[in-house]
């Protein structure tokens, strides 16, 4: 028994090891210099973007979290609301901080590029890691302390108290840390694509310049955007997901196995942080040819190798349960299969994307139907991964099983955040070498960096998608649990009823979020065109354009079509309640299976439509300029919000209602009825 | 006991009115001239390309249900192989005189144009009439003959077995109605949009020729192919939906209310029948100056209003149970309500529209962006509606009810075919008049046909959808009372797999259709191509261009590509039935859940995109020849085989894995089980 309590006290010793370790990382990076005045200029600009937007983005939130926390406590009590709120701020501290370092890390990297491939990959790299170790460190810390507090205050009331404690308190952390994973995801993805997709609609198709051009006023915007949809919003989201699956492993595992089930998810996350900090040492460019992706495959297959063998090993060892081990196993090869799916559907260079970008030969017309079909396949073979995945943990393991596999696939997650963060402080450099005109070496290496960063970035998209949805899966089996229900029988109308709304209703808000970047992005439009008719000199490069004029609209946008989404989620399950718990159910069921569905298919379609046109761009069909190349421009802004504003976004929304639904269930069976 | 007897044998006698009033339409349509030479020749092109692509469809589809006869009869028994045949072959006569009538009506409704609107539309009206009888006249005959025979063969053995022997041989005759409805669906559906998305590319956008020029090599195909997708596929369709609704209330009637509960949905659907005679009397223009919806739209009210007052009479005085009446009415105003969502997200001058078209300014981008917009928003609120029907069936009267309100939604059938067909004969009459280059009131009368039969098309896709799914729904339940389970319980994980798999597959059939299409288009545009780089003269006037080519392409096409999506619908329910019959009740949820959602989205953002480059073309935003122009037109070909093939073949989709799965539930439940 004490070799277990150590064990307990083993998981935050690794979450500080990690923090500790990112904490090493961002000192490393900030030590860089950050190049000449032009370069620090335009640095400056896109961080001040990015942190007036996160405070504002912050402002709007905080009040909408008050008013819920007050909610919360009224009806649900202090406690909850205490624990609502901590959720809330460790989301929102994970997204800041993860931003904080990437729009310092940004123009640290294009300075460093004029050096060589190594000196830029370190910082890029470094600080996406930063980024990656906040989230697992975090996400450990949070649920280990919490789960410590209820195993010493309640240890003597029996297990079962436990775990009915520490359930109660990680919902509402699970809730407040979604919610605002919700915020970022949405309020990012509607300030990233409005500004890019407003930025490319006048200066790629109307004014013939550059991606990236200094001319353009939404330029800055653009840049902003990456760090604002990408670092902050998916950070939080996949932070959730971290907390989520670790925390049904326990409480599963507890019921199985007493406090060795528990101890288990958590020595095996432990484990697993330490492989991705192993892995991130295997990041290194051979020479300055080798293709950066190399190097970073290299160190996750490292991190997911040495997971594999931790998990057999505590499984066998600790919990003398091969069959855990091969649940958690389970989780990474599904989450392996996932990336090479991803990879095969949208990568460069692959079958799907020389075809679209075929297509595109004949037109927009046929860019968009092919992209669509293939968006569509991708769907069903992503979804026939997951089912199986589900279908073998619970093989396996039974319920625990299941969870057990959803931490496998966010086995990696540190090393994967580090990647997907790399993104856009690779994107963003290449934009500041472009706008600083940086020549030499630089264009090249930051060049090489972004397509491996738009690699890795989609590539990440498929696996959060997936991790969600296996998050939210557990909450629907947790929902099952919390409510009574002896099933939830869709053979009943009312269940089926149910399940048909919570099918739809990722529709609607994928609708009004898809909505929402095209207003937005037609502002920017506006904008771009008035300072070009208005401002003498910008097109002849005498005088500059007024970058913050793009930024606050796009700021604005985003604070303000961020409710409308939130309280539908919030608030669709309330109304679905009427109709009783069981009915309530299906509609859970419905909203993680369509949600699931339309997640994959919008990352998909876009991540193949964005690729079909670099495709073009490198010369083939025509090249750039050429017809085909405009065909595929028109693929690509249409997968933009798709990819990146909706697609991403139905991730904590998925969890968001089945949190909000575990939350109400007291009331609705009371008033209600199963 | 003697009166409901005879009211029995007015089921059968109604059917026999409809059809007989159907011969005396279509003999009156027959005896109208065909006009001048040049019209006659135009006329027999598209004849002899639609008669030539049925023959060989049926010879491909006759092949695949022979083999099928065969299984069945080997593992069912040779009875359910014969009504399987009966099925197949009602459902095959009503595709085949619906086209055979459609493409006898189009050149005489050409012709007719020249003496004014009245005229026209007498024969155009008239000739979807025929296919609405045909519909409706068969659809009630067939079920009401099969259920008499089982009456009076079984009587004897109690009204349980009567039931039990009718279910068994209708879900045969249910089978091949709905097998070929989805050959036609599909083969019609990818031969219609791959001829027009290729005529367009090459005509309007390469050559800048008008639509329907008779200088484009594949206008004939174009025209051929509004016949078989919007005709044949749709009436056969329609049909199954129609059978099954009226066999699950007589089932559920039955049980509830014996003989009496059997006999109300027969009478009411007579009554039905004959309020739809009633409402094309009415169909009449008051003058050449009115526009030819309004006199549609009178018929239609006509025919619901007195279908209300029909049902609710025979609710009270019949059954004795005003609840019944209630549940069927409710049906009509969610059918109401489904044409007037369709009418508001997809109708020319409505919001949405002007929405999109406006968003064409920026381009194709922003018209694609706002028309995903649009139709996802119109999923969820047309989803709403369809949940609503289904709730409040429930609420009134159980099972029972659901299934009336289902028959309720189809009231109207007879009139809703003859105005869908109505569509295809108006659209090929306006194309012939230009071919041909009449002048005169005849390109005006056409026009206006032609428009308005845009519209009823596409309203009448929302209808289609939304009974296809309650249709399925009542074979949803049946299939929960065939396998004898206790629930369909998505909380437990292979039940939960079996949704995701459901959900999954209607990705997987519209993926593989809309490629389908890109593919066969493809080949089109080469054809064209072709036949403008080698024959001389035809951009000139001079030579016509070969138009039998491009026909045998898109028939060869339809072909090819038929037996895949065929194949995946009949195995998938096979494979996920090694789960067992619980998980393949999930997996029949599923597959209703999400393609009713797809299927409304992919109808409405379709019909959308293609009123928004209408509206365009009618002068707004720039009109034709301007850039928004040219970005509206890419949504239409986007739009296009989402509307015309994927979302369409949906819903017999959703149908045959229903009845599937009812066929191997036995086999299911012995070797895998519950």
């Amino acid at each position: 028994m004490d070799i277990q309590l150590i064990a307990l006290f083993a998981a935050p010793t690794t979450a500080i090891v990690a923090l500790l370790y990112g904490f090493f990382l961002s000192r490393r990076v900030l030590k860089e210099e950050e190049g000449s005045d032009k370069l620090q200029a335009i640095g400056k600009a896109v961080r001040d973007g990015a942190m007036a937007y996160l405070k504002r983005q912050f402002k709007v939130v905080s009040i909408f979290i008050a008013i819920l926390a007050v909610i919360i406590a009224i009806t649900l009590g202090i406690g909850m609301a205490i624990t609502f709120l901590l959720g809330a701020i460790f989301s929102a501290v994970i997204g800041y901080f993860g931003m904080w370092i990437a729009v310092r890390a940004n123009v640290r990297t294009a300075n460093a590029a004029q050096k060589g491939l190594n000196p830029a990959l370190k910082i890029a790299f470094g600080a996406g890691t930063v980024n990656g170790m906040l989230v697992v460190g975090l996400g450990l810390l949070g649920v280990s302390l919490i789960y410590m507090w209820a195993h010493f205050t309640f240890q003597s009331q029996g297990a079962e108290m436990v775990a009915k404690k520490a359930t109660e308190v990680l919902v509402g952390y699970g809730f407040g840390a979604a919610l605002l994973a919700l915020f970022m995801r949405v309020g990012g993805g509607i300030f990233t694509k409005a500004a890019d997709v407003g930025a490319d609609l006048v200066g790629k198709v109307e004014k013939n310049i550059p991606e990236d051009d200094a001319r353009n006023p939404a330029t800055i915007a653009d840049n902003v955007g990456d760090n604002v949809g990408d670092c902050a919003g998916m950070a939080a989201d996949v932070f959730e997901s971290y907390a989520l699956t670790i925390v049904a492993a326990m409480i599963l595992g507890g019921q199985m196995f007493g406090l060795k089930g528990v101890v288990f998810p958590l020595l095996a996350r432990s484990g697993a942080i330490l492989t991705s900090i192993l892995g991130t040492f295997f990041v290194k460019a051979k020479n300055d040819k080798e293709n950066p992706l190399n190097p970073l495959i290299r160190g996750f297959i490292v991190s997911a190798v040495s997971a594999i063998v931790i998990f057999m090993g505590l499984a066998v060892y600790l919990l003398g349960e091969p069959k855990a081990g091969f649940a958690a196993v389970t989780g990474i090869i599904a989450m392996l299969a996932l990336l090479y799916i991803t990879k095969y559907y949208t990568g460069p260079g692959e079958k799907p994307v020389v075809e679209i970008a075929g297509a595109s030969r004949t037109g927009a017309g046929t860019t968009l139907i092919s992209g669509l079909s293939i968006g569509m396949e991708s769907t069903f073979v992503s979804v026939v991964v997951v089912a199986a995945t589900i279908f073998v943990g619970y093989l396996l393991l039974g319920f625990y099983g299941i969870s057990l596999a959803g931490m496998g696939m966010l086995a990696t997650t540190g090393i994967i955040m580090s990647l997907d963060t790399f993104g856009p402080i690779s994107d963003n450099a290449q934009g500041m070498v472009e706008m600083a005109g940086l020549k030499g070496k630089a264009p090249e290496v930051t060049g090489a960096l972004d397509a491996v960063g738009n690699t890795t970035k989609a590539l990440t998209k498929g696996f959060a998608v997936g991790s969600a949805a296996v998050a939210a899966s557990s909450l629907f089996a947790t929902y099952f649990e919390a409510t009574g229900l002896k099933s939830i029988d869709i053979a009943l109308p009312k269940v089926f009823v149910g399940l048909l709304l919570g099918c739809a209703l990722p529709y609607l808000f994928s609708s009004r979020l898809i909505g929402s970047v095209g207003r937005a992005a037609f502002e920017v439009v506006e904008e771009v065109r008035r300072q070009f008719r208005t401002i003498k000199g910008i097109m002849e490069g005498k005088r500059l354009p007024d970058y913050s004029k793009a930024v606050d609209i796009v700021t604005a946008a985003a604070q303000r079509e961020l409710l409308i989404p939130a309280l539908m989620v919030v608030l669709m399950p309330v109304l679905v309640g009427l109709l009783g718990a069981q009915a309530l159910g299906g509609f859970l069921g419905g909203v993680v299976a369509s949600g699931l569905m339309l997640a994959f298919f919008m990352c998909n379609a876009g991540g193949a439509w964005d690729n079909a046109k670099k495709y073009v761009e490198d010369g083939n069909f025509g090249g750039k300029g050429s017809d085909t190349h405009k065909a595929a421009v028109v693929g690509d802004t249409v997968g933009d919000p798709l990819k990146d504003t909706a697609g991403p976004a139905l991730n904590p929304m998925m969890k968001i209602v089945q949190i909000v639904a575990l939350l109400i269930a007291p009331f609705v069976i009371a008033l209600v009825g199963r």
